[in-house]
């Protein structure tokens, strides 16, 4: 294995964590960050997030491309991919992050939380029968390695639970459905919405003004994959006339979301700015490795990723 | 079982539901809310929440007293009650509420949540780095029914929990401490405190000036237990000073927290109106009714109290 590289790239993240953690599961791989020079030959992998145009050209021996997040929409559609593997970074510190934001926004809405913070502001005692958590229905839009996680643990909490994917999906104390015949129905039935979709061609503004009147009214909406699934300026429309009472945002069509946006004007919206989870390089590192390991004896590597359909 | 009957009161509760529910599981009792008259002698069970002094003494007959909650502490220091086993309610639907509330409580500390609610009232995008939640250290007071079930969701969800009771428990995944002398070192380990506390002579005040000092700095605190746990005064000067960062308290030393509170001023207290959990009656009288057989079989009935423990 003498003599193989690693080139990193990433405007945001830092590569002194990343050499760190890969540093310990790979001794033997020379980690450059892509500023650094070093004999581009001995490229065999890249880890990185939102490369620039041409970045991979200069590596003819690349193996394996590993973008540095979940979400591959910025790096699938490129027409200057190298023709290896593309995978994405899912680990279990990612997925509790995820959870945890999924389930802090959707209890925040069972338990009327919103209208306390509204009464503790006034000053005012204003009790609100609560609801048993089984009559409450959320629906989970994506159950990838985050969404079924975060549909499972609100199962489990007591909520009733349905979940849409694109092929049929079977998990415990779930309602599973799929396909895109299913989606109206899917909105028109659940009172709190919870987006865990990627954007890839079919997903991008799915939510139209359309369907998101097909929610029932007063429901509540918690997007955390992608802006772009939804209609920004319908979604605003409803949120205002309060068709959809609530909304949890993460995520926008321009990021960071710009002072004066008129989302920042609405009452009824919690922003967020785009932290629903993150990776932690020490946990993440063990399967970039892994897959490190499995390309070298030509196994096929961890979350690998389909190009062509987007995710 | 022909003529026997069971008393209702409260100032609260609808008795109708009451009526109904127990209807369902002991179709032969006479379910009598106490204003309605009937042969006093053939009263042999109490349902009851804050009966008037002297409630018990016109029903000489009464075998079981069940208290129309979880909490005790307004029944059992009374000098008229007759001595017949005292029970309470338990149950799952009110187990799952107060864990939802608990961890929707925790997470929105955990999640900076409250900072988000801030930034997004002043319209700015400000990230704050996720922290894993494996190093976020949560204590809970009192692991009973509801405190050991709130425990064991929190470490299921990726926290660092750690439970203090009176006599030593056993709960996977959280480290668990017992007795007076454990308490001052678990409140300056834990930088979120939950009170799942009963309210006994040996509870009361138990958060006091000395100890809000053990909290280390910028704690949380959610109590969902009563009031009188913590000196108010002691709390509302520990979070002006932000010793104490936030609070989420349900439960106060007066209820309904009264217009104009020194508490409602404060901008980092989130305040709900005593309402973390409640009772079913269509749940909770199942436990209700087979307490009624057992006590008709002469065996013990279920969530039965100590009054001279207090709880
Ligand atoms: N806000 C944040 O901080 C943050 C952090 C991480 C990730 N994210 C976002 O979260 C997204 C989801 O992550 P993940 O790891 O769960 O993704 P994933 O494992 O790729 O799962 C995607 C899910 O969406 C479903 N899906 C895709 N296209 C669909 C379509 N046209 N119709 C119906 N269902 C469709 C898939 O269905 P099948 O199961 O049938 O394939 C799958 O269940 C990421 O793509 C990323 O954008 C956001
Ligand atoms: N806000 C609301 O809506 C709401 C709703 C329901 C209940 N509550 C309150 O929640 C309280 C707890 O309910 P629960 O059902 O969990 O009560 P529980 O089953 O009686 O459990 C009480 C717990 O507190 C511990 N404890 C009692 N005295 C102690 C002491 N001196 N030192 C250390 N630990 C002590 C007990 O220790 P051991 O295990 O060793 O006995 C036990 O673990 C109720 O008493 C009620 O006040 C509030």
């Amino acid at each position: 294995m003498n003599g193989e590289a690693l080139v990193f790239y990433s405007p945001t993240d830092d590569p002194s964590a990343w050499r760190d953690a890969l540093k310990t599961e790979l001794p033997d791989l020379d980690f450059r960050v892509s500023s650094e020079s070093g004999n581009n030959a001995e490229v065999r992998y890249a880890l990185v997030w939102k490369p620039p145009a041409g970045f991979f050209a200069p590596y003819p021996n690349i193996k394996l491309v590993t973008n540095l997040g979940a979400g591959v929409d910025e790096i699938v559609g490129r027409n200057d991919l190298p023709d290896v593997p593309i995978c994405r970074l899912s680990d279990q510190g990612m997925v509790q992050l995820m959870t945890s934001y999924v389930l802090f926004a959707v209890l925040r809405y069972a338990r009327d939380m919103q209208e306390f913070e509204r009464s503790t502001k006034r000053g005012k005692w204003e009790f609100i029968h609560p609801r048993p958590l089984a009559e409450i229905k959320v629906g989970v839009l994506g159950l990838g390695d985050l969404g079924a996680a975060a549909a499972i643990a609100l199962a489990n909490l007591g909520f009733a639970v349905s979940g849409w994917s694109r092929t049929q999906k079977r998990l415990a104390n779930v309602n599973c459905v799929s396909g895109a015949d299913a989606l109206d129905g899917f909105l028109a039935a659940n009172q709190i919405l919870v987006s865990l979709l990627p954007l890839t061609e079919e997903t991008r503004g799915i939510l139209d003004k359309r369907r998101l009147a097909l929610l029932p009214k007063g429901a509540k909406f918690i997007n955390v994959s992608r802006g772009q699934i939804a209609d920004e300026a319908a979604l605003i429309e409803a949120l205002r006339s309060r068709h959809i009472a609530e909304a949890t945002l993460d995520v926008f069509h321009k990021e960071p979301l710009p002072e004066g946006h008129p989302l920042w004007a609405l009452d009824n919206v919690l922003i967020t700015p785009h932290l629903a989870s993150n990776t932690t390089p020490r946990i993440a590192a063990r399967d970039v490795a892994e897959s490190i390991r499995r390309i070298r004896r030509g196994e096929e590597p961890l979350h690998r990723v389909d190009p062509k359909r987007g995710y």
